[in-house]
């Protein structure tokens, strides 16, 4: 009998995120550095949802900071687009976090960016940790992320 | 003979701020937000010229929260616009520090924005103090500025 | 018997601000300079309310450039805040728009900032203008705010 | 005898941006969204030096909006620390710029940040061009960029 495969959708959520006048630039476009800020919400929206909040992290005594970014600009947006930002956690092994983004218009579903952010874990000096903290363990356990 | 009043000229400082490209708005100006960082730049050069900085305020236990701030547009600046920020402090008593603000194009020196700023004295629990800082009294002392 | 005199409501709205992670300073409170975003969230949702956008302005061949603005801290934000943004539009005569704000906290309602906005009209070229541009008139008429 | 190659040293410039306190977390570091403004900062500086300003390629008729950001985190910078911010322009073909960065903190030389940004050129309508500008052919010539 076959063993029924693991199908379980990936842990994700969505925001909407509304440009504001003061994010575009002279040519009225969402100027490039103001998605950082809307991956950032996501991420916010996602912790709070699955209990990984920066503050729960803080109090494990840990620290995640980014450690690497990379953004793929597909079209621009501009003043009072709606965006659906998505954020999809990956499965990873080991002592990070990895997530992939997708920012969508809402008015069309049209692909505004994809992108997506490593966050490595150190203790509250800063310094690094090679093994992965055991509440984050449990976490990806629960979450059947590993 | 009458003596001699000091007409010492007022505590201030200048700095130097080159107009970003993600600073403009849709319109080409300068958003009207981003003056509050300039002014903020100023004050920290400030700070750091006449022994008032951020943390020096807080080593001595208290912080200086802006209580109040009051800006006029006199002109928009625009991309790679310098503007020269001027900081001048208003000799006043008691546990505050007001700042008056001039910023004028480097080009042809007009005026864009006059600016005053009240921050107020709390411990570091955030609690507001009635009576000024000893460090403080010290400090408008040295400076003849009470 | 005396008729009953004009009472309604000022005309206002209310927006939702969630404090962003990256609005918050190194004592973690939001950076003084942000409420700027606020309020500029709260008045194009005014805008779109009441029929006074941006682009409506624009396309009668105006713009109303933010001349004066006021603010006064009461108490601090932190990050995950939810604030509420009220702004209302104060009724003057002439060729300007003047907002006043109040911002609260939603979970004890307890008051943040207070401030107002002065906003003067001018032509597409940046000229100051004088005398209250038609369209402005018609919808402050309609609004009875004057 | 053998033909000397050509060993100039890369186009590159260094600008130099100190921290503001407005950019700093709570945690007392940067946060990780403003090195691409710092990253902008050299670029602009960049085109100003070498003559491939924003407004030079769009008096050629042309926008090059970012396509691609890379970033990787080496270390935290913090409020007042100075960065040395260097950029360097990738020799490429085609209808595309592709910079490099290193962000070091002026103290020691530490390594902040690694970075890659590509630009893609569309005309004022926003379409993709496929072929390179003449007017950047010329301009990679001149700096022995192809």
């Amino acid at each position: 009998m076959k063993k029924k495969e693991a199908t379980h959708s990936p842990l994700s959520t969505t925001v909407r995120v509304q440009v504001r006048f003061s994010e575009v630039d002279s040519i009225n476009m969402v100027w490039h550095g103001h998605y950082i800020k809307y991956m950032e919400d996501a991420r916010e929206a996602f912790g709070r949802e699955y209990g990984l909040e920066y503050m729960t992290i803080y109090r494990n005594n840990y620290m995640a900071p980014v450690f690497d970014v990379k953004m793929r600009y597909h079209q621009t947006a501009t003043v009072d687009d709606v965006l659906l930002v998505t954020i999809i956690c990956r499965p990873v092994r080991g002592a990070k976090l990895v997530f992939d983004y997708e920012i969508r218009k809402e008015s069309d579903n049209s692909l505004v960016l994809t992108a997506e952010t490593t966050q490595l874990f150190t203790n509250l000096q800063g310094e690094l940790e090679a093994s992965c903290p055991e509440f984050l363990t449990e976490w990806k356990k629960k979450h059947q992320l590993c």
